[in-house]
């Protein structure tokens, strides 16, 4: 084993245990793991970047319905599309608001909407627009652009976990696509190693040009019982270190490991309003079993000295 | 770039071809691609294992079909079942060239039955049972095991890329958990660069034990036009170097590549009875494709000097 993690981990039980777990599976002894079988999924939003006051993808989209309902009056009469023409975030932070407390309804609408903006668009066209988008888009309170606001303790454990040659991998509950442009820049985590929601997609072959364009439908919502599926389908393997900090990540923290085998399930506890954002709600399941099977809360507040990395440029 | 293919590829045009395309791309030069984007995929039926007389998923399963009708009486008198019960393998092969012709009604009892055949099976024992089965099974006329049944050559192949910084896949028709136990030890490729057809998953937690556990019901079939799709959906990236032999690899084959960027695109005939087989059906028009667009087309009787690896162990 080489160095430990990085400097942005304070000392203490919770680094303590990532690095005790990293040291056993990769020492010769009953804890053994081969390198093939060492794989860590990490859930995207509120695990490796900010997802308050929303989620960032919702802010792309959101300028999207804007673009599509100033090209359209009847979209303007419209919600979700007459929120974002009128930039009321409060109407679209309110779905998520409810929907976290279990009440789906403008969420839908929104879902809706979101399966209709990039209908017919090519996942080239797709990958310059979410290009276009990180260079430009600064986090509405946090007075730093998307780019910075992944967490550096996060990218530390991407790299401690690899140097310790495990295979990461990002598990979210966003859209695969959306994350693939930026998540080499960000994460280091190049596109294959990208699992998250999806579109359905359309082969169209024309004139010796092939394409492939987004439909307006969703594929499968890579959240809750959802998320070991994609995990399964893309790897073909039972993860044995898993992140997130939602209710929605609590299968994929279920699903890996095995009675037999060890296996770190970690949850990302935000209590940080100081640097980042205080909050449980969406969480409270997952805290509950984290704490009823001894799994490891990571504190924002308490193990990281510092929680942004650098913009990336 | 460092040695060339190996001794089971005949000296010719074929093999310059192959070793000519990786040269430009991996030299710094105009055609020069980076490490990353140095994708290549393969076909698995008839492109790296031999899938005559039939497929060797469809022994598999005929033999679990068997094991079921042996346990249900009125299942032995009703197709394909009985055929299974009976060992009527003409039945069976009769659905796969009917197929090729554009007839599809056997085929779909058989894919109905395909479906059912492993409903409530967890993906471990689905894993035992495939590992179990090539354990043990024979090639019905080439006197070897199925575990011999891979083309030396393509196996070579992969090495060759792979020492040339490419990524290889599998994108199969053929079922992704039924390739990934046997592609390790056949191919050396690992399960989580296995693209194929899959049925649907549903997750199970109960008493603290975690399983994924097969639907009866295909999530989808991964031929033709859905091949771009999966790729895209496991990969997020364009291939640049692709492998098939039928027509249903034709938009794989098609997609793999962008007018400014080299491509690759590679055709295996099967044109050697003694050593193989000798058919183009099901491969018509991707032989015409092949001529019209100048893709590089192998022929097993004159481009391999052998044909089999041996017999993994």
């Amino acid at each position: 084993m080489g160095a430990g993690l990085g400097g942005s981990w304070a000392d203490g039980s919770t680094r303590s245990a990532i690095e005790d777990f990293v040291g056993r599976v990769t020492a010769r002894g009953p804890d053994f793991v081969e390198p093939a079988d060492r794989v860590a999924v990490f859930d995207n939003d509120g695990t490796l970047w900010c997802e308050k006051p929303m989620p960032i993808q919702l802010d792309f989209t959101i300028r999207r319905l804007a673009e599509m309902a100033a090209a359209d009056p009847e979209l303007q009469q419209t919600q979700p599309w007459q929120a974002a023409h009128e930039h009321d975030l409060t109407w679209l932070g309110a779905a998520m608001v409810k929907h976290y407390h279990g009440d789906d309804a403008d969420l839908k609408l929104l879902m809706g909407a979101i399966t209709r903006a990039f209908d017919e668009v090519s996942v080239e066209d797709y990958d310059a627009r979410v290009t276009a988008f990180f260079d430009g888009a600064d986090h509405p309170t946090l007075g730093r652009p998307y780019r910075g606001c992944g967490y550096a303790p996060m990218v530390e454990l991407l790299r401690y976990l690899e140097a310790n040659e495990f295979t990461t991998y990002l598990a979210s509950g966003g859209d695969r696509d959306f994350m693939r442009p930026i998540a080499g820049q960000l994460y280091g985590v190049p596109p294959e190693r990208i699992i998250g929601s999806a579109l359905g997609l359309t082969y169209r072959a024309e004139e010796g040009r092939t394409e492939l364009l987004y439909k307006a439908a969703m594929d499968f919502f890579d959240d809750g019982p959802e998320k070991p599926v994609r995990i399964w389908s893309r790897i073909g393997r039972r993860p044995i270190l898993s992140v997130g900090n939602s209710n929605g990540d609590l299968p994929m923290l279920a699903f890996s490991g095995l009675p037999d085998r060890p296996s770190l399930r970690v949850l990302i506890l935000h209590d940080d309003a100081d640097r980042e954002f205080d909050y449980v709600a969406g969480a409270e399941q997952a805290l509950e079993e984290a704490r009823a099977n001894n799994w490891t809360v990571v504190s924002m507040k308490n193990d990281w000295t510092s929680v942004f990395s650098p913009a990336v440029t």
